[in-house]
């Protein structure tokens, strides 16, 4: 059946019930919310003293094409690519509204298909839907708002100083590969595809991370969406100071190296939507970070006083390195999203 | 100057500008901002008991076209459809977040007034803009969130009660009349002209009058986007009522009846995007809020105990009143914002 068959207010039944079949009465999302789907705004109560507020949005022929993913997966990195905004806060995301565009011809099996795949990722984060908007229009666009919280302390851009040591998580450039492979029809054993696709596709926010980092003391970081050294120029030109990257230090997934070779490390480099989480500070403190984490976190270099967002890159005898200008780079300056 | 010429870095500084420009310092939503655009998420202190969410688009082709509004007017219209939600709660808006699409030919200049008008109606609600998002799309979509606050009391739609009143504020069926003037090119005096075109394409949010409802102990609201009808429907479905209407007590404008005669009692009545507030209460609360407004406070009919969702038409002899088949209805049910 069509959307269009269907009608609105019939979809919007089929999808409340999928939101509603997920709720989890223990978490404080829901505990918290006094009205949900259904009314002209969400209502909830607020307990936490900061509230953290994040929009995203995935656009089709922009950000994916519907060959390329199922729509399953477009549901989830929906909703990844916003949790990772709050995760690079350290706040812990609550609730989250979706404004869905889909054309008349749509099948509502694939919308439910999305709402699904919002709602695998939704549930173990404890997130709430608590509203949206659903609308006709020629091409998809899904745009996903969350809405989270935080004690006192934060992570921004601005706060990095000169001789903070710069730490990543997870491995850099994976999100790349798989798009390559994705448009480019690679092929890889199952293994290999998989991990490239899941990259791509079905990131996972680094929510529990981004607490971590908080709660050792660090008070920089950002997630990596548009590219290793774009968003570390990012934090460079909000905290006026430059950088200096290691490009050897910096951390690939064995299957990328032997699948793309000489090409993974810029991949690594430039290559964007890993949703890593980038963070600086003193030595003693990433340490305490590298010790308690549970995924991988790797020192790539330092924050420098210097002209503020210049980022030396050298190799591990210290040789400046330059970016080779692959296609990838230049598809994600067009396409990706900017932060406003 | 066209985007892809000045490149989305260079975009989002000019309207982060626009938006620091309109910074209000004693506005409680600029005093507890912590970040906002320009980091991962925004971020605030809150220090209201009740927080409120709510998003809605307005795409192009369906909502408007592009001939039809200046891109100042989208602005305003973009963010008043989401206050007036707010508002439909009694709450008052604080923050928003918009995630704006649009194709790369489009011209800054366009971009920058589409802001300007965001901000002609932010300011003067003392509503902050704290992030977003912009992408480039085939076509243009403007999707504000809006996060306000309330304290112990909400207006929702499941607490209307048999015996109720029924109000309305305002005029109803001036947007419908201003889409047909727009849309069919219909010519009038400069007057009404304008009245037609501020009504569908600037409509003002009734932010104070939903805080007023709240103040003076009236529990169930919406805000007629949908059209009278469609709106008092899911109030009665919400709240498992039905509802009856005296029509010829539905108010419009002299102008609107002068210039579209018969049609424009069917506009009041099924035309949406009016963003006036339908609200229900006891006529001691009711008589209260009609002496306390200062816009025009019209009693159209009564909440009844029967079928949920039942509406019962009638003019002012009881006789039974049927909607005619006009154009504008089927316009409206195929293309206004469903929430979901």
């Amino acid at each position: 059946m069509k959307v269009s068959e269907l009608g609105e207010v019939g979809l919007i039944e089929r999808l409340s019930k999928i939101v509603a079949r997920s709720r989890q009465d223990n978490a404080p999302a829901w505990q918290q919310l006094l009205t949900g789907i259904g009314d002209d705004a969400a209502a909830w109560r607020g307990d936490a003293p900061i509230q953290l507020a994040t929009v995203d949005s995935l656009i089709q022929d922009i950000h994916f094409r519907l060959g390329m993913a199922s729509w399953r997966e477009l549901g989830w990195k929906a909703l990844a690519i916003n949790l990772s905004d709050i995760a690079a806060m350290g706040g812990e995301p609550r609730y989250a509204l979706v404004s869905l565009a889909v054309p008349d011809s749509t099948e509502v099996d694939d919308v439910i298909a999305l709402y699904e795949g919002i709602m695998e990722l939704a549930r173990p984060s404890g997130v709430a839907i608590v509203g949206g908007d659903t609308n006709n229009a020629a091409i998809i666009v899904i745009d996903v708002t969350v809405i989270g919280c935080a004690q006192e302390k934060l992570l921004t851009r601005a706060t990095a100083q000169p001789g903070d040591q710069i730490a990543v998580t997870g491995y850099l450039g994976t999100a790349a590969a798989g798009l390559q492979m994705l448009t480019q029809g690679l092929k890889f054993d199952p293994e290999t595809t998989n991990l490239l696709r899941q990259a791509f596709l079905k990131p996972v926010p680094r929510v529990a991370e981004g607490q971590l980092l908080v709660k050792h003391g660090v008070r920089t970081a950002i997630d990596i969406s548009d590219g290793l050294i774009a968003d570390l120029h990012h934090v460079c030109r909000a905290s006026r100071v430059s950088a200096r990257i290691d490009v050897d230090l910096v951390p690939i997934h064995p299957a990328v190296k032997a699948s793309f070779g000489e090409k993974a490390r810029d991949m690594a480099l430039s290559g964007g939507e890993d949703y890593e989480l980038l963070f600086t500070g003193p030595a003693k403190v990433i340490s305490k970070v590298k010790t308690a984490a549970s995924c991988p976190v790797t020192i790539i270099g330092e924050i420098t006083a210097g002209k503020p967002g210049q980022i030396a890159l050298t190799d591990r005898r210290g040789k400046p390195y330059e970016l080779g200008k692959d296609g990838w780079e230049h598809f994600v300056s067009k396409t990706s999203a900017k932060k406003a």
